[in-house]
């Protein structure tokens, strides 16, 4: 696997990265672009369910490396994501109830690079997060990741409480990390489950915490609100770690 | 509290800095300066115990904000450390055995304050750093902390296996985190206790486990080596409150 992020610029290269299959993360549009090879290049955006976002020329110049970038950057993927039926197999092959961490919307790099090198350690068999918004596999993750993401499945998915349905029909139990819920030492985190972790500000969205089949909360002493996010996903994997093994 | 990290530049304004009793972590002298006022400021920071480096004038340079060192530079504390006596009175404010966090080298900023975050989550009566290599209060550590640096005493020693052994003498155990330990799950981890992290790259420094009671392990069930710092940290902090919750 490859270490990079790498940005692509101008309209020729970006087109020829989609066409030869390369893994977009983001795409960058100077707005009031409607000429033809734009379209060509949005239509093709699309196609492969790539978030377009339409800015102004002068951040396009202050993201530009070449400053040739003709009205269009794109962000391509340094790793190859995994897909949901690859993270499941990982199990099967395992002979192990599936455990996933599901990641509602993580911003931070630090954190999801935490986050793929705990679910490594801690024994799940994969890590699934949304295509909107949140980071994805950029050369900070891989680097933080510690190796994980070479061994540990991340696919990317468009709607996450789409996805927990389709798991649930496979078995899965879903526990979203939140506060107000029962304690994690109270709850049965045995058997095939998916861990949901929210955003690192807001926590796990409304949808998604509803689709959940329990709400865990790590018992807090302190005086301020929350644990940092990969920390949280730490303690809680863990905690599943330690009912797994009685 | 103040939230910066600030930087004195210039003889005078360091001189002037040790003699208010400002907290300064560390002060950068220019090679070969030999002269009065240098010497002056030498001797107070050795007075103070203050880690001296003496770099090319070029390196100051290229730390310098205003251009105008005069060949000293001083990094100052945007926050007041406590004393290891405020922690001991904390914990007997609280009516509560000893808990403490004792961080053996942690150098990335963001390390130290999700684990000053944790440890005011977990209950924990102050984290303990050293004063030498290892990273100090800064405005990284104090963001990243979300707020606990205001409830959590942070104090720093000299020499963290000395401070081992007085604490010894106080009553409290020691359970240091490393591989090839016992299963944390395994320790009677109640009672008063120190947990001691180390360095993120080389772990625990062989003297300071040595004088530690127990060594603690999570279980891995992955393929690479070693949690995050401050995720083990979480997790080790957490089957603390865990027991003694029981």
């Amino acid at each position: 696997m490859r270490y990079e992020e790498f940005t692509i610029e101008g309209r020729n290269a970006v087109l020829e990265a989609f066409r030869s299959g390369k893994t977009i993360d983001k795409l960058f549009v100077a707005e009031g672009n409607e000429d033809g090879s734009i379209q060509t290049i949005i239509r093709e955006a699309k196609k492969n369910d790539v978030i377009i976002n339409f800015v102004k020329r002068e951040r396009l110049d202050q993201i530009s490396k070449t400053k040739k970038h003709q009205g269009v950057i794109a962000y391509a993927a340094a790793y190859k994501y995994a897909s949901v039926e690859d993270i499941l197999e990982n199990a099967a092959n395992k002979q192990e109830p599936p455990f996933i961490i599901i990641l509602d919307n993580i911003e931070d790099p630090h954190n999801l690079g935490a986050i793929i090198r705990t679910a490594n350690l801690a024994g799940a068999h994969g890590v699934i997060i949304p295509k909107r918004r949140a980071v994805g596999l950029t050369a900070t993750v891989a680097r933080t990741s510690a190796g994980a993401l070479n061994f540990t499945p991340v696919a990317k998915v468009t709607n996450i409480s789409k996805t927990i349905e389709e798991l649930k029909k496979q078995g899965l139990w879903f526990v979203c990390a939140d506060m107000g819920g029962n304690s994690m030492y109270d709850l049965d985190l045995k058997g095939p489950i998916g861990l949901v972790i929210g955003n690192e500000g807001e926590g796990v969205s409304r949808l998604v915490r509803e689709n959940c089949d329990y709400v865990a909360s790590i018992p807090m002493h302190g005086d301020i609100d929350s644990l940092n996010a990969s920390v949280a996903t730490g303690v809680l994997a863990f905690e599943i770690v330690r009912q797994r093994m009685n």
